[in-house]
């Protein structure tokens, strides 16, 4: 079958979380080298991401876009981008509807950023309308941040309206994509988007250890000076890869070589369109088998993502999460807890080296357990 | 051989450089894995990796040391340092004599946190004396930071005797042994170390991909409310892992899995001392090689240390660093060229899955570059 790992191993669990991920044999095999950060053919592969980062979301250097790399977990790469790139007399509005979009306000206060925080019911979308009367009348506020896909319960934010607002105003537009970029297609420019953050073990499927940023130069330029932090300097960080095509700091050498990997996977596999495509039949067929085993989604289905899904405890009141995971485990699946704070969820992934009949195979061990339960 | 490559592989070059380094093969081996994240399995190997950490150091929870593993390069577990435990009206007393040294004076600035800066040259050791007098005249000191083994020429600054100053002053006394600490024995409690940060990717010989620090867990909780960044957050990070055994945010899972690896080959070597034996000899094959070459190292006998030696260029005018690097690289090992800002120098490391034979490999390779340029 096309993308299957072709060299027999033993099998690990399937993860069925929002990442890590299951990965490719081959982007972990990639792994099997030491390549010296300081040496050219290196650097000639971080250049190389850069550049395909970019057209992965259609965008060039030409038009003026730019690609960071960034050591740390995806939370470092948005952190990156406050710590860096709003002046000290900056302000931010946040569009807060789960445990991402407070994240963003925690790394607010902990770098004393003034922001204010626009929160919507944790299964309702990000309101564009309330951004509209908050930047009315609050002309202190630079930026507007979002989570693209909030991981907390899947729900997707609109995230070109809320740009729409955001650039009336002349703000500067933040959007964390971690979940969603390169598993569904995200035009920047029409978002009117300055910095776009994910990392490398979402959609692209590679493994963990690093975060990437793409941004408009010009928002980028502009911030010299107003780093708090050295190593989330994303600016620094922009300016060493131009001057050498260095890391400043030591690499996750061994990540960014599967991530090269990861990314010729998803170029083979049709780049974004391709890979959302395969997230959808994952996506219907989870959701197809949930429902006949009479689970129920959180989200109204115009707000969910194709790329992981709350579901609801069931109601006859005998179901214990703690049992369910540990049964599914033993069985070779690892699902996911819920994170919402009022009402009982689960929540299943259907990103990551993930077919239709790894789904199948997960859907039949939950009715399995389900029956061995009741 | 011990501790060779079981398994035959195509040979990458040899890394004779400060990180990245060579590692086994079967370090590597261990990053074909996929781990939940969220898995008790791996938490629980985290927790174990945690008490390994202090073990290594002679230290022990019950004692009141902590370790915690930070995402990102060594340099984001060291600024995690300045940037969490440094109160809002705190001063740092940096000790510089190279490239690490003013990378710490840099974080300080970018974290505006007021400091002093004691240099010496690359070639002199950190002063205790000068330390002395700066904390009799300037009271508002409160943190004392040196690195151990500096990278820049590979000079040890003597720890203990700045750390016994730093400690009959009352000061936070913090070392970057990013280089040193696995490959050399390191006292923290003789000599007064409240917060020391290494790395995954240096003597213990994991791959790149996180940092750790081993601190005092009395100093680590006088921190709380300071830390200025989320994601370098030192406190946040242990609570997290008090709380329930995770990482607050994604760890680098392969990384972590290819560092338990690199951990229990350490300990099979006979720990810190079995490791620092092998370095010795590596580092006496190297010395003993490149001066019957004509070259001389940088530093005088009695600072260098046994890891990463700074030879200086030849007096005879004819050679040229980088044809010298890329015939090097060409034959199959990298070396690394200097960092010093007044004398031409290159530099040697000798840590890493390399034994006494492959440096007599790099010399002779040096041997016949040399006589092919001449």
């Amino acid at each position: 079958m096309q993308f299957r790992n072709e060299i027999p191993v033993a099998r690990d669990k399937l993860l069925f979380t929002p990442g890590p991920l299951t990965t490719s044999q081959t982007v972990k095999e990639a792994m099997l080298r030491d390549a010296g950060s300081w040496h050219a053919d290196f650097n000639a592969l971080v250049a190389d991401l850069r550049t395909r980062l970019l057209r992965l979301a259609g965008l060039a250097r030409e038009d003026g876009w730019e690609a960071i790399l960034m050591q740390g977990s995806g939370t470092y790469g948005v952190e990156a981008v406050f710590q860096s790139c709003v002046p000290p007399d900056g302000k931010v509005a946040v569009l807060a509807n789960g445990a991402y979009g407070e994240r963003i306000v925690q790394m607010l206060k902990h770098a004393r950023i003034a922001h204010r925080v626009l929160r919507t019911a944790e299964d309702a979308p990000a309101d564009a309308a309330a951004l509209e009367a908050c930047l009315g009348e609050d002309s202190a506020i630079t930026h507007v941040a979002v989570v693209h896909c909030e991981t907390t319960t899947g729900i997707l934010n609109p995230i070109e309206a809320v740009g729409r607002v955001a650039k009336r105003f002349g703000k500067c537009y933040v959007v964390d994509a971690m979940s969603s970029f390169g598993g569904m297609p995200i035009n920047l420019p029409a978002c009117g988007i300055d910095f776009l953050i994910s990392s490398s073990n979402k959609c692209i499927e590679g493994v963990p250890g690093f975060s990437f940023v793409l941004c408009r130069r010009e928002a980028l330029l502009a911030s010299e000076g107003w780093a708090r932090s050295l190593s989330l300097d994303l600016l620094g960080q922009w300016k060493g890869f131009e001057k050498d095509g260095k890391f400043r700091y030591t690499p996750p050498t061994h990540v960014i070589l599967a991530f090269d990997q990861a990314m010729r996977e998803l170029e083979q596999e049709g780049g974004v369109e391709g890979r959302c495509a395969r997230y959808r039949r994952n996506h219907e067929t989870l959701l197809a088998g949930m429902r006949r085993l009479g689970f129920k989604p959180y989200l109204d289905s115009s707000l969910q993502s194709p790329l992981i899904t709350a579901f609801l405890f069931p109601e006859n009141g005998r179901f214990e999460f703690g049992q369910f995971y540990t049964a599914l485990s033993e069985r070779g699946f690892i699902i996911y807890p819920g994170k919402l704070t009022r009402v009982d969820t689960f929540r299943i992934a259907n990103i990551g080296r993930l077919f239709p009949e790894d789904l199948e195979q997960l859907l039949a061990a939950i009715e399995a357990v389900l029956k061995k339960q009741s």
